[in-house]
């Protein structure tokens, strides 16, 4: 095997494909390196976890076909260090020597044999969907940080797809709070998969400047990410989705129009004063101020209570966990937003008034 | 007691402040205070760990005489997040309210009596030096590197200042690694202080982009930097340094021209294959080849050496770690740089060319 290759662009591309191979358990050491393939002058760079599969494709100026796999991380930060130019890597039985003009190592590869491959998917037999890469990257980042860390229950810590009355929809909960977001309208097909929230970012940190649309294609068991040369492959979670569309309220019993930048400003304010509960925070509605009061609850520290002035239907209370609070504004498009609160142990719903392809639900604190 | 601030300024100052108080131990609780003073229209901002601390005046509007002190994170984080504007800070009894348009908090304060400020320095019977910021900078940076983590040798955590044939010098070693650096010439007061490194460090932090010059002033028992608006006050640590003037090697036996930069290339690279063997790597001259060859100990992930084409006087050969000879080409002012080389068991001794106010010295390992 041999290939040439422009040092910037192997080393990008080898830094994406290392960051899978180096977040991998690792307890089958070959997860550690990367597979390198060239046939017919291209140039695949392949690295996996098991749950998930990353192929970068990469040009080469002239090539002789074979396959080794080397330490990713190892070859990423060598040819990261490497001036400007060709790199030429060539194999000579696992001996895997790179050289730049006159730097020069040797590598230790390991055969191809063992390196564990996902399945391909299958093209045919997929559902496959194009989006917008700034519509991809704003759905999956407002929805993932709804996401559970909990391995306990392993449907709740990924991102599930699903179509719905003709759209694609993906939602995420923690069982503390939910948030679901409309990604395409019109559509005919059907899709119900979970995808693990480590592969989602795993996808969105790969995906560079130069990308316009991210291509998803679902098979039965796999999900697959095409991003410009990236392709990440990633297995779904096994178990089922709660039926979460029962959870959001469709009605709330106060509204309010709020600006989302002053919220997040007495949020913020009030959340230092509630270290010490565990950053549990007061909204109250009061028709008699006529104000949406943010407060925190009175420790040892002090207390803290701002108000803004809004349009007030009616009174009501509710205790939150802050963090979920600035978690959800953080994520919200547009400054002006709708806040329902139904009292004391009512979710509350959270959404930019205009647009109405986003929700974001957060369970109340008992208070 | 009363002040009123301008936001971004009093933000400034606090965050400044608060970063001493929340570092310290805080087996004192006082300790993460920050002391408010207000005589005259003049307040300062104090802030202390025992080892050291920092002052720092602000300029006030409208004042009334007084003094509280307040947790100084929770006061920090609550005025950095209110929106630009006058900030008012009001105390009654122990209840010290911080208001801001509408936005409004009250915390709990505690009396000044158990603050423990350091004693004042008495600047009549201080050494006082001043130094351009830039030179200020470039020096700590470049000495503060080799002093010691090691708390069993306190005297290493420190750097080290001393005057010697009328110059003022900064000193620093972890007994691997030795810098020395010139900081001013022609003077006749005298000086011999260990300054703790972590004192230097809250200093370097603290000077803001508008400080041209940084004045030091010593007395007996401690130092005070002063830069602007800001002043931090540290204590010595006891102990007497190494006379480390004897462990510079006055002649090396090879002496090599280099660039910077391809040095800390070729370092870098051999650097990664080193891994496993705790980062050592092989800096040898070759008259034969006309070349200094880096290379790495040959280990499971492969080898690695490069040669940089230079004059060379003779042969040698030494094992260095390679992360300490990158933190001293990190630090070097030049890109033409000279390195001297005695031997397997001679420390090696890197300079600018042309600067003659730097040294520094890496000790070998058994190689």
């Amino acid at each position: 095997m041999e290939l040439n290759a422009n040092q910037s662009k192997l080393a990008k591309a080898l830094s994406v494909v290392s960051r899978v191979a180096a977040g991998s358990k690792a307890t089958l050491p070959i997860l550690n390196n990367v597979l390198i393939r060239v046939i017919d002058n291209k140039v695949t760079l392949t690295a996996t976890n098991l749950d998930m599969a990353v192929v970068d494709y990469l040009p080469t100026s002239s090539s002789k076909n074979g396959e080794i796999t080397v330490p990713a991380r190892l070859l990423a930060d060598f040819v990261a260090n490497l001036p400007k130019g060709d790199v030429k890597i060539s194999v000579k039985d696992t001996k895997v020597t790179i050289s730049s003009g006159k730097y020069k190592s040797v590598m230790n590869g390991s055969l191809v044999d063992d390196f564990p491959e996902l399945p391909e998917l299958d093209e045919k037999k997929s559902v496959i969907f194009r989006i917008p890469v700034d519509d991809f990257k704003n759905g999956m980042n407002s929805v993932k940080i709804t996401t559970s860390n909990d391995t306990t229950r392993p449907a709740l810590t990924g991102v599930y797809f699903n179509t719905y009355e003709s759209g694609l929809y993906i939602a995420g909960t923690d069982g503390y709070r939910l948030a679901e977001k409309k990604l395409i309208s019109g559509i005919s097909s059907e899709v119900k998969a979970i995808v693990p929230t480590s592969s989602i970012n795993e996808v969105l940190s790969s995906i560079s400047d130069d990308v316009e649309e991210v291509e998803i294609l679902f098979d039965e068991s796999q999900v697959c990410f095409r991003m410009g040369e990236i392709e990440i492959t990633s297995k779904y979670i096994d178990g089922s989705f709660p039926d979460y569309r029962k959870l959001i309220p469709e009605k709330t019993e106060v509204d309010l129009e709020l600006k989302k930048s002053e919220l997040l400003r007495v949020t913020k304010l009030a959340a230092l004063f509630a270290k010490e509960v565990g950053g549990s925070i007061i909204l109250e509605t009061s028709t008699e101020k006529g104000a949406l009061v943010v407060s925190s609850v009175a420790n040892e520290f002090g207390e803290n209570d701002s108000e803004i002035e809004t349009e007030i239907s009616g009174d009501a209370r509710v205790v939150l966990n802050s963090r979920f609070l600035l978690d959800a504004l953080n994520v919200l498009d547009d400054e002006d937003i709708k806040v329902g609160i139904s009292g004391a142990l009512q979710p509350i719903r959270i959404e930019n008034t205009k647009k109405q392809d986003y929700i974001h639900i957060i369970m109340p604190l008992k208070g």
